[in-house]
């Protein structure tokens, strides 16, 4: 049996003013780094352990990575950083308001740009300063990976194969995986280790600073799922997440 | 032309206390802290940018990594972590205070064990629990490689292979490598790197908190080195790190 933890990071800067964030990279909010210590703790009293860590190439996921790794007395574990982890690319939409976008287009385009499979918002320009092929951070990568807008669709198709070639491997050979990410490259995940149709994984909230696990056969197959959290509480949580594109 | 940038971490709780550190896993005081950001100021200031980062297996050097790169907005830049670039570790002394032993066993031979090339300090027992093979810091390594007392003769001996092995082919590919790491280990690597007399490299201190500079020219031979900071100030560091071993 493996086990494989993953971890959303906790409010950003921008969660708390309602922008769409993506690939911006912005800090953890003073809450958010409270959380963040708070999943170290509930992974610290449930005695859990780990021999390798992965997370994305921006800040809030690597600040909460490096909290939680505090917690547990582990910053000394070995630490893979990629690109497809980071949450989904908004696209021409990273920076503006959720709420006066959901006034100015509607709120059922909104939601089909946050909770649609397929959906890409608006591509940003290649001159526009958001391209992450403009940006030092991805210099390293081939610019013909890197994207102007993603749908959870495209997400998966390159968070997914992350997973099968530098994850199960590991996992394979009986090393303990923690993952700290985003809600979407967290989602990409769900669907791919639970198999879920389009229209099952647009209903699917992951809830932050709470620490998901999975447990696996020997055949890497997912047999078990559950956040370390009482039901009540995360409940809230989860609610809290999908209320945030509805105009106030 | 190839740059390097290695920085000792700075003032750990123990320093701060005169007491032997060696593998013992302290953090940094706050003043270490403070040192840690300069650092990070300093070259940024200056323009410096980096690939790649490699640090030791001990918070206060991983703790100070993290510092210089948030400062150089860097914190996604890929990190390796080995023992190898840890401090010399102290063997039996590991606790001990450094004015106390030298009351005890006198200064003389204190400076032996500090200054000397290859006269390690008293080895710990087995079962010690300071023995680094008993601890979970550890437990990814040979046990075999793990030392219970070092000189600098021997830490040279584990630090100059990380060096050839994981670092110098990606300098000579071009890529910019900074090193963050302990008293010791960067003088075994300064020691290679100037091809130094072992009477040479023991009287040759590092201080804390200052970037150093190493240029190679393109057969990867040390041509010039110079800290990122005014002679003044830098001599002041420099015997304040000398006169740590004596009897007050």
């Amino acid at each position: 049996m493996h086990k494989l933890v993953l971890i959303r990071h906790g409010e950003s800067e921008w969660n708390k003013l309602n922008l769409f964030t993506g690939w911006t990279d912005v800090d953890l909010s003073a809450r958010g780094v409270k959380e963040a210590a708070r999943a170290g703790k509930i992974l610290k009293e449930q005695d859990f352990d780990f021999d390798v860590v992965h997370t994305s190439l921006l800040k809030r996921a690597i600040h909460r990575m490096n909290s939680v790794l505090f917690e547990l007395d582990r910053e000394w574990l070995p630490i893979y950083k990629s690109w497809r982890l980071n949450e989904r690319h908004y696209g021409a939409l990273q920076g503006l308001n959720k709420a006066e976008t959901a006034a100015k287009y509607g709120e059922d385009q909104v939601k089909i740009w946050r909770r649609s499979y397929n959906c890409p918002p608006p591509a940003l320009e290649a001159d526009d300063p958001r391209n992450p092929a403009l940006q030092a951070q991805f210099r390293n990568i081939d610019p013909k990976n890197l994207p102007l807008t993603e749908s959870l669709e495209l997400t998966v198709a390159r968070a997914v194969p992350y997973f099968e070639e530098k994850i199960k491997p590991a996992m394979e050979e009986g090393k303990r995986v923690l993952i700290v990410a985003h809600g979407n490259s967290i989602r990409a995940l769900v669907k791919y280790f639970d198999n879920l149709a389009e229209s099952e994984i647009v209903g699917v909230n992951i809830p932050t600073g709470v620490p998901l696990v999975y447990e696996f056969d020997d055949k890497m197959k997912a047999i078990k799922n559950y956040y370390l959290m009482d039901e009540e509480e995360l409940k809230k949580q989860m609610e809290a997440v999908a209320n945030q594109g509805k105009a106030k």
